[in-house]
Order: C-alpha cells, then sequence, then structure tokens
C-alpha cells in the first residue's frame, strides 16, 4: 500500500474556503484499500480524526512497526471488508501527513505558510475530499464513516453533499462540540503558542515547540481514555527505581506520568504544531446546529441512512451527544440505528473495540449494499 | 478577622517529614472563625484543598472584593455555624499563603528555597496542624473537614491521630488519589517545569513562569467545573467581537476560552509555581491504602464518626471513590453516614453547593456535638 497525491492542478485550482478565502493549489494524500467495482458503487470514505492520516489500513513496507491506524476495522473479512468494497481515506487540509496545510510552501513567498495558512473548517477540508471523489470518478459512495473529528466530516459530507453518499456511520463523535472539548483544545493551543520556540508559527527553519506540543498531546491523551482504563493500566504504580524525593519535579514518579511524556513526544516526531492549531481550531467551529438550539435543520436535505455509535466509557464525545444527533435524525424521518457499546476504553474505544462493532457495521453495510441507491432512497425517508 | 501566625520557636523546632528529612522553623498562617469554648470542645479544622489558604470565611478589610473561599458555609447560621463552634483554617505547608513553603526564605542560605525545600505529603501537611492544636492547647477537636485535598488531609488527621478528632466530614475527596488525577497534575507539573522562566524553581529574582502556571491553572480549572455547567455557562457563544479569522490562534474565539484564559492568569497573581507542583505532587503521592487494594486497614485505629459528601457531576473525585471510602469506614465498624448530593457544578460543587450541604452537616455536628467524647466513643465503635 503506497500512499497517493492528488493535486488540484485543473482550474478552478483553487478552493473557496467557508471564510471567503481562496487556498491553492492543494494537495491531497490519499490511500485506497481494495477494488472498486465497475460501476464505483462500493466505495466506503474514511474520515480521520485530529491526528491522524491517510494511511488508515496495512503496511507501507515491511520495516513498519505498527499498521494503519484503524487496520483492526479495515480489511479482509473485517468491519470494513476490502473483499466487498473499496476504502478511501485523506489527509485533511490544514494537516501535516502529505496533504496542503501550515507546514507546506506558500506558492506565494516559496516558504512554509505559517499563520499565513488560511483558517480551513470541517466543511473545507470536506469539500476538498469531494473535489478528490469528483477526481476519482466516483459518483456517489456506498458508506461515509469516521471516528471523532471523523465523524464530523461524516455529518458535514452528508448533510453538505447530500446525493453522494448512501449510508452514514459517524461514531464517537457529536454534532457540535461541546464547551468543555473547546476548554480542552485551548489548554492545548495555548501550551503550544506559550512555547518560546512557536515563534509565531515561524519554526520551520529551527526548532519546533516540542514542549507545548508535547503538552497539548498529553492534555488530548487523558481525554481520550477513561479513568477506568488508566486505572487499569497504571493505577498508582511507581515508575521503576523512582524516588518522591529524587529528582522531585523533573522525574516521573509514576508510571501513567512516564507513559504520558513518552506520548507527548512521540508525538512531536510526527506531528506539526501548527497543523494542531489549525485542526483543533477547526473542531471547536463544528456546529452542525449553527448556533440554534436543535440540531434537527440541518438532516433536512440528508438522504442517507444512518449507523450512530457511541462507547459507553467516552466522555469527550459522551453518548448523549450521539443521542441527541439520533433523535435529530429521525426527526427528519431518516433511518437511524444506534447502538452504544460498552467498553471501559473511553473515546478511544472506536479504535480499539473494532471487534464490538464488528457485527454491527458488517450487517448494516451488507444489507444496504444489495439494494440499489434509489431503492434506499425510496424505502427509508420518511420511515 | 486578621490571620494570625504561628511558629514552631521551641524546640523541636523542626518538623521530622514522612521522608525523614527535617523542615524548620516552621511558620503556620492560621484564621480561626468564632469563639473557643472553656473547655476547647468546639473547635472544628477546616482543611483547605491545592490553591486555598487559612482565609476560609469573613473579610480581611472593608476593601476585599470577595470573603473567604468558604464563607458561604462558615458563618451565623450556616453549616459550619460559628456562633456555635470555633472554627480554624490553617495554610498548608508547601503553601504560599503565609505557611512555609518553597518561596520561604531558607535559613540555611538567606534565599527562597525553591527546589531545596524538602517533599512534603499530606501526612506533613497535617503533623504541622497537629503541632498547632497543641500550641492552641486543643486536645481534641469537635469536627475536621475539608472538600478535594482537604478531605485527603481529614483522612490522613483522623486515621493518624484518632484521639483528636470526634467527627470527620470528608468531601468531594477520596481515599487515594486516581491515575487519572494524577495524569492531570503531571500535565500541569509539565506546563511549568517547561515555562524557561521556570528556572530549575530559581525565578523568584525575576519573572515567574507565569505561562506554564497559567496552563496549569486551566487544566486543573477544566477538572473542576462538568461537562453540564460548562455547557450551561459558556456552550458556544463567541467572544464579543471575535473572528474565526482574525488574530486566528493568538486571541481567543470561543467565552470560554477567554474565561479560562482570564481564570489562568488570575491565578499566576496569587500563587506560587514551586507550590503548585510541591503541593500537586503531595496530592498525587496520597493513598491511605498505602498500596493494598483495600481502603480498610487504613481506618482499624480510627475512633471518628463520619459524614461523607459527594456530588453527583464531580468527575474529578467521582461518587464511586467516596462510596469506597464509605465502605471501608463500615468495614471497621464505624458509623458513616453517606449522601451523594446532586448538583450540575462538578467538583466546585463543594464549594458552591453549601445550601445542600447545610441541612446535612448541621443536623449530623449538632446531634454528635451534645455528646461527651467518651461517649461518642462508646456509642460508635463497632456498631
Amino acid at each position: 500500500m503506497k500512499p497517493k497525491h492528488f493535486t488540484f492542478a485543473e482550474p478552478p485550482e483553487e478552493l473557496v474556503l467557508e471564510s471567503g478565502q481562496k487556498l491553492g493549489p492543494i494537495t491531497l494524500e490519499y490511500e485506497t484499500y481494495g477494488e472498486l467495482n465497475e460501476d464505483r458503487s462500493n466505495a466506503i470514505l474514511v474520515f480521520h480524526a485530529l491526528s491522524g492520516d491517510a494511511h488508515v489500513a496495512g503496511y507501507h513496507s515491511a520495516e513498519d512497526e505498527k499498521p494503519g491506524w484503524w487496520d483492526n476495522a479495515i480489511g479482509p473479512g473485517k468491519c470494513f471488508d476490502t473483499r466487498r468494497y473499496s476504502v478511501i481515506c485523506v489527509n485533511v487540509i490544514g494537516g501535516c501527513k502529505g496533504s496542503t496545510g501550515p507546514s507546506s510552501i506558500n506558492p506565494a513567498t516559496g516558504k512554509p505558510y505559517g499563520l499565513d495558512f488560511p483558517m480551513v473548517t470541517i466543511k473545507d477540508m470536506v469539500n476538498a475530499q469531494v473535489a478528490l471523489l469528483d477526481h476519482l470518478g466516483i459518483e456517489k459512495v456506498l458508506a461515509a464513516t469516521g471516528g471523532s473529528m471523523g465523524g464530523f466530516q461524516v455529518l458535514e459530507f452528508v448533510t453538505a453533499h447530500p446525493d453522494r453518499c448512501q449510508l452514514a456511520l459517524p461514531i464517537a463523535t457529536a454534532g457540535k462540540q461541546s464547551a468543555q472539548n473547546i476548554a480542552f483544545n485551548e489548554i492545548g493551543r495555548r501550551a503550544i503558542v506559550s512555547d518560546p520556540r512557536w515563534s509565531k508559527g515561524e519554526y520551520y527553519d529551527g526548532m519546533a515547540p516540542v514542549d507545548g506540543l508535547s503538552i497539548a498531546r498529553m492534555v488530548g491523551h487523558v481525554t481520550y481514555l477513561s479513568d477506568e482504563t488508566l486505572k487499569q493500566k497504571f493505577g498508582r504504580k511507581a515508575k521503576n527505581g523512582a524516588s518522591a524525593n529524587g529528582g522531585l519535579m523533573l522525574e516521573p514518579f509514576f508510571e501513567v506520568e512516564s507513559y504520558l511524556r513518552y506520548k507527548g513526544q512521540a508525538f512531536t516526531r510526527r506531528f506539526d504544531a501548527n497543523s494542531y492549531l489549525y485542526i483543533t481550531r477547526a473542531i471547536d467551529l463544528f456546529d452542525l446546529s449553527a448556533g440554534c438550539d436543535s440540531l434537527e435543520p440541518a438532516f433536512r436535505n440528508c438522504k442517507s441512512r444512518f449507523l450512530v455509535l457511541s462507547f459507553s466509557s467516552d466522555w469527550l464525545y459522551p453518548p448523549y451527544q450521539s443521542e441527541e444527533l439520533v433523535e435529530a435524525i429521525q426527526a427528519n424521518g431518516l433511518a437511524v440505528e444506534y447502538h452504544k457499546i460498552e467498553s471501559t476504553y473511553g473515546h478511544d474505544a472506536f479504535l480499539l473495540e473494532a471487534e464490538k462493532m464488528e457485527d454491527i457495521i458488517s450487517r448494516f453495510l451488507i444489507t444496504d449494499s444489495r439494494k440499489k441507491y434509489y431503492e434506499v432512497e425510496r424505502y427509508y425517508p420518511g420511515s
């Protein structure tokens, strides 16, 4: 599996963003798994979360330590069975994994964009991917799925582009970002911009703001886990050889501290701090209700059939937020199947509980992929 | 109300800490409210939480904007009725509000201790306060109470000094610090020590690590609130005049961001970063079970009667952690009354829900304060 690239090279080579600003030319890095069938009706678009990328499954080379980020859910016989479906995953714009983002070269200056990169939103991320679907000649995907910010993209995709998706599987997500989640993201952003190495985003020639980014990741990481997981995994275990008195504040004492520091530091080797700022801002701005109290109007033109999944211990996007989505979808007469899956893994459950999702997802996909689009549309709306 | 000071000036003027190190001379800042009765049997010792101080109620002067931190619970006719009881509150050692801590002058060098301050634990904080009780001639307090880290001190006090406390009221607390809470504290510590101004703790001559301390406080602050409170208080309200595009990463866009930044910055004007490091470490090291699975043995010699309070939306010290305490107390045949109080305020409920606690607490105190100590001891153990 090798990443592919698509650059908006034909006019219009710029994407008009939600803000009205233009961005271009845009390169998108994407990967595909499984064969697209003759009538291009078996595509499944997988949207990634904050720190994800196009490498959703498989290995790039025999030397890779780990497969793609959702390998346990994507492959032959898995939730998204690549013997049957063609899975596509695209790195978001604003990111740093091959698609155009703040660390890309700004054609106007010949230097990395930094803070000259325009604000991008979830809508912009989705619009860029729709341009890729056009390029691939895929008029309508069989399904769109993703967890967390990936779920935001699913919701944006099926509500703003109602004719381009048959089945929607938003997982561990919400119709809008909560105040608590904005708060956590803001802490991460403050940690990055307070790091003197950040230099207002112009650090590409020197040392990146690794301390700030590492702290931002530590915050994120705790919110992805659960009280229960942390208890089971680490509890109050002291680090081998740690002394409460020695190296008091500089050395970790508990294993959980050591683990978090490791996770934070490792992240700085694979992620760009400016991308972290831009993507978390896009996440925070996401609000399908567009300032209304209700999510209901957002689904007015939607034609997809839904499978909504939440996880019992997810406190970042708690089940009640999925349930609000389900109500809004139902209120529009759209078919929706909902499962709150029992798990102790917190938000990360969407990445870890592939086995628990397998039956639910594969049944949902198989039932509906046997029907033609027009039939589905006739069967479900208003049911 | 004016703060009083007590310095261990008589030999032994040093306190032997849990680590074996010695600290001294030690000054404690404390305040008292209400008259101590003739037989000194109506004292209530209130332990403060991480960022608290001795100023628990009332005003120091007419210019004060705010009263003490638990003023709604302490005063005539309140939960802890100062017409009836004499309330004492002491700033912990390691702190920065008048008691000896890392910002105090190290007599050995004539400069602030900084990281030369020894590690202190919850046990050390309590032992210092027991020395103050001796100084005040109070053999036994009627009650000890406190929320959060204050609750840790209550538990330490009544288990390590079983003859010195009749009634114990640990509120919104736990028998040991959870891995999740250690993780949040570690993020705060990393933010502080990553701030270049921290200078390994030797910043007292220059600029304090305000960016790091501010981020640490922001993390803490979010954990003190609840998803529900943040939703009700801020929701997704944009800041007046904020633009998602203007001042993208440097300016707050949402009100919740602006609020958090304000809270973080305000904290740096009243709290010492090294104290934050030391006190959070003391909190993280607290484990009444001393590494056992069970909290039960900790209460073996305890003689107090308990009122344990938790709050439904507190996710920092969730009700289940109070319930573990209650089970351990009951298993030792000690009397314990437990209430999980419904509140949307999260952990901060212990500071805000004084009205909901009033009946419960005042009834608990009045019933028992009418009995003599020896009677209480005869009535309750083994019941």
